[in-house]
């Protein structure tokens, strides 16, 4: 079997929830830049050789629309990356035509501000936006990927855990017991589709709505994509403990510029990134160490973001030593192919029968649906072996 | 079973040519104090819970002996280690005692400037030193460990290829076919010993000394211990290539201080080093990238050693991004708890019967012999899976 | 006239607020070290060569004592900063003896929580530690130097701004209108001695204080002592300023162990150090530019400090570049000197009868009090001026 | 008197030997970008307000022509450097036309390799085109500035010595006694244009030659512009000795791409930009340290340049600490508004009847001709001061 042959010739949806953000356009731009060969696959890992015959969706098969509340045109939004040296020039020129027919595809978002009416009906209306875009285009499935603003932590209430409460709750105009991530996870799975968190925000984390996708018989997976630091701790952690090596102290501060640098400029908002950063890093050294941790709103810094890590370790006979790392990219750059990949994965893990909480998607996030795994190398081998399987 | 039950009660030797340096007293001084309860097992491999239930020689019946050609007793080399911060002063008064138990059993290294005779006489001798070290403490197998300078790369010959040709060549007087590492070596093997090339001299590798290793049934490791920049590297690496991630260029810089700093100050000497190390970053990346790399001796660093690393590569869309990082750290505190695991592993290895390279040493080098692996995770599994095994 | 000649035989008193902190046994240790000849002036700026010819006291006539609320032998605390790597063991054994006689000279400090009775009676204790101090060993002068650890801001009264009504409230049972830094710097006044105000602490700064320094003929200095990121800071930004490159951002964390660390874990005690590091930033600057800052309590970094800053500047055309740095110091080993430098000076400006404001001291510190010249090279450049016409 | 009429009436030719590459096609589109308002002047050093008053000529009265050996077009070579970052787009088209006209004054360079007849009858020509040049535009003076690439160190002769034994070789056609940059020098002084040496090397500095500009009455400057690692240390330096800390080591790597990584990969060329390097830190310092120093050729680093350099330190009681710092940034963008300020400054001299080293504008150059002042800080007082003075 070719590993042309391998590949569903199911057309499927990737409808992205926050559609005209950094992340979202740069997935637009590349995959359409894939699809016209402008660009190579370069941070995409479906498609390492490890991946050939597995059975995922070619490029020219994916359609993308979504969400948004904002209604700048992606083709603005695209030269506004081109400008801050994501893109380059003969990329963006490749993919004017393309933008404008993934723009024509991008529907109103939920902004409980200006929402009038209860969460039902503007459930009701999400997923009727993602029903008729896949009958208008003829999809098999469609996977929704959210890649909105994170949203600040949300504060449990007794509907959160009980899908039926939920449901009445929603009905009562008075009340928003939702936030919008969670609204668009409710829709995506009323929708029929699966559904992906890529943020820290609570999404399809909810009782309730996990209690949806079983019921539903749908794949979803999440959450907080892992695209720097967390990254390379996964990596890093792993190796002192494996030399037996006591790291003492791990301190870390992130720099971010555009959108997501003022989002997280909040405290209350950092707070679930932090915490699912400090989460992660416990459990990969085996216990609490000190961990302080920051993330600035530093906007000169474009749509490039700069982390620093100071790990202070101990060796033999009480040696302290120590490992600084400095990271520096562009987040967008770093995220939109994970987005194409989990597109892939998830649409092929639905088309094969899964359902419920994907743990072998634990290599793409910070705080792994499913899986307590965090080292990476694990996570590696663990989705290779899964999708060898598909 | 208990873990206490699976540790084997045979005595052991560890034989260190090099035995007054930093890293070999540092082995001592740590092994009298874990003995001596007066430090724990941070940078121990082997006493990590993973190894629970592995037949592993005790600390209590390690006996440590040697060759050096300098005769700085081992107390004062304890006293410098320590005014270097390497060690405590606590530590150092608890184990004064043991240390001159081990300095009886250092003796006289074969060094060429100053040996007279041929080689094969000079190998009687060693091999003999080590023989009777084994007898006069009762020990089931002695392991013997390189620890000595690196040496500067030591050019072929065809004796270095055949067993019979070199051994017909140590008797001529007026030759001096092998490096003092593979003298080292084959005293060691001639003697009944296994042997680990923990520095990147020619050691064991030459093809001669190979043969003489299967012939007499006897395991070996090596080479080049894996404490610092490269220990990263192959950490670092394998995270590029699962995320499909182009490296670009791999530019790393090593400061130096101590007797290993002035060493491979010498850039002749220096090469074998760094060849070892494009040659295992080449091999992780799966194709040559710029990787310009200095070794550089500053003595004021005195046992530390800083490694500056700087990776550029490229994304999605062709975004360039970098990472950098610093790692700074006692090299004697790294490589000396190595040591001793290597000595255990390596006993209970020979006491198994297997002979030849043992591959999933992997794990603790540079320049893996018996191995192509140079992934640290692979290579942390393929350790655990073989000594659960044992 | 030679060197040893300028040296005035006056001898002087040096009186530490927090005399047994990490600082003051530095400095401590350091003047009995000197005196011993078993350290060098390393890091002693008056003994730099240009400041041959200065009537400055030499270390011989330098007597040390101080108020702390805490009674650990000074002894005990060198054994705590030897082991820390702050000091060498041949320079402890060397100053025992000595030490001893300075923890003779530790008076019990002002303790706000268990003092009972009014605060002017606190002051005249205090002030009266102080003079007997002097006449005890026969003193021409004191200096007192606040080295204490760092207290949270201190809410404006009115009494600050007017000494007749800061006295007037000072006998008031019912209220602590001082701070205990103040109160330390009123007593000093009120003995006749100079002070300097080392940390970020009120001290001198409240306008009554200046006021009762004015009065009293009395010269003070102060605030905050630069001794690493802030030092740097004033380096490196007149550089960009210069050469017209356009600093966007300058973002900073600052790891710090010992009980620095655990003071300014306190967000609101870390306010007034904060503030007073981005007056600075935005002098040198000429305007502001997004500069997040942050103080970490990293424990096990113990007497170490390691500050990351990363400044992202624009060049011609506006080109985006980037600096980074990384500082790592004993905080103790970089502040001890300038206190023994500052007790010199201020001693010698005593001397020569200068009151007020030392703006020629500003070279010293994070926020120069009577300066508003926070650049290295000029405050260098002022220092050296004033102490050659003294 | 306004800022303008402080400005110099008189059309000013800037003449630069390499006017291809990276750094002269930088300082033309900057030029022409400064005269059409599509860029600010940040990084041009005279147009601080200190420089208000200075009778220094306007941009719109700078003429740029050039001599180089390449051919490739300027409008292409300003694509390039847009495509590598250092440009955006809309400068770009801002400038094309401008560009073209430049591009008309270039003529071609001398190119000892293809060069028929003997040097004199080079140097001739050369003159013979900056006087064209002049004379076609109607200047009042011209500033030859040499950007081209470095040359290898120039092996010593006795005619580089002595003006009259030069000139007697030049007319040798069996002899090339001038290396290109000293014959562009020559070339320049002949033609009564003043030179400034942008490069390390060898240039005017030859003895011969300065004696030519003493003769002529010309002034002249360099050498080898000092904009990124270099910079910093002349910035840092100076802080480590008025503060009595003891650097102990001061290691450097140069990371460049672009043609400089190229030419500077050859050994025997970095050979004269690392001496230059180590003379002007031992000079900082007041003493050798240890200073190891790299300069890699790393082509993917495209037009950036990255320093990382690592200073050991001593303090107070020896206690050991380090600085590190990484510099990122484009070379071009770094050095051409130098090259216009140094035009500027250079011709203002030359009109003031300024002859002979210009020592004040040390502040510009690694190596500065007529001073021995690296520090920064001082330099920068000295060309305030001179330059108020003009």
């Amino acid at each position: 079997m070719t590993s042309k042959s391998s590949e569903s010739s199911e057309r499927t949806g990737l409808w992205l929830v926050g559609a005209r953000g950094s992340v979202a356009t740069t997935a637009a731009v590349g995959l359409l830049a894939l699809r016209a060969g402008v660009t190579g696959p370069t941070g995409c890992v479906t498609e390492l050789p490890a991946f050939t015959g597995v059975p995922l969706v070619s490029w020219d098969d994916i359609v993308i629309g979504g969400h948004d509340i904002v209604h700048c045109p992606l083709e603005k939004r695209a030269e506004q990356l081109a400008g801050a040296g994501v893109l380059g020039q003969s990329v963006l020129a490749a993919v004017r035509e393309g933008l404008a027919a993934v723009d024509a595809e991008i529907r109103d978002g939920y902004h409980q501000a200006t929402h009038t009416g209860d969460q039902a009906s503007a459930a009701s209306r999400l997923s009727e936006d993602i029903r008729s875009f896949a009958e208008r285009n003829g999809l098999a499935r469609v996977v929704v990927v959210n890649v909105s603003s994170t949203e600040p932590p949300c504060p449990p209430l007794p509907e959160h855990d009980d899908l039926d409460l939920l449901e009445a709750a929603l009905t009562d105009p008075a009340r928003a017991v939702l936030p919008a991530s969670s609204l668009a996870a409710y829709a995506a799975l009323r929708a029929g589709s699966s559904y992906v968190e890529f943020t820290p925000s609570a999404g399809v984390t909810l009782p309730a709505l996990r209690q949806l996708a079983e019921r539903e018989r749908l794949p979803y997976a999440g959450c907080d994509g892992k695209t720097g630091e967390t990254l390379l701790r996964t990596v890093l952690a792993p190796m002192f403990t494996a030399r037996a090596l006591k790291v003492r102290s791990w301190s870390g501060t992130n720099l971010l510029g555009g959108g997501d640098g003022e989002t997280l400029a909040d405290p209350v908002t950092a707070g679930s990134k932090l915490e699912s950063k400090a989460r992660g890093l416990a459990a990969l050294l085996g216990e609490q160490v000190t961990a302080p941790l920051h993330i600035d709103n530093v906007p000169d810094l474009g749509e490039t973001k700069t982390a620093w890590d100071h790990v202070s370790f101990e060796g033999f006979l009480g040696a302290r030593m120590s490992l600084q790392f400095t990271w520096t990219g562009y987040d967008s750059a770093l995220a939109a192919p994970l987005v194409l990949d989990l597109a892939r994965l998830t649409a092929a893990a639905h088309a094969a029968g899964q359902s419920g909480p994907l743990a072998e998607l634990a290599f793409f996030f910070k705080d792994p649906l499913g899986s307590d795994e965090h080292r990476f190398a694990e996570q590696t081998a663990a989705l290779l072996t899964w999708a060898a399987a598909l």
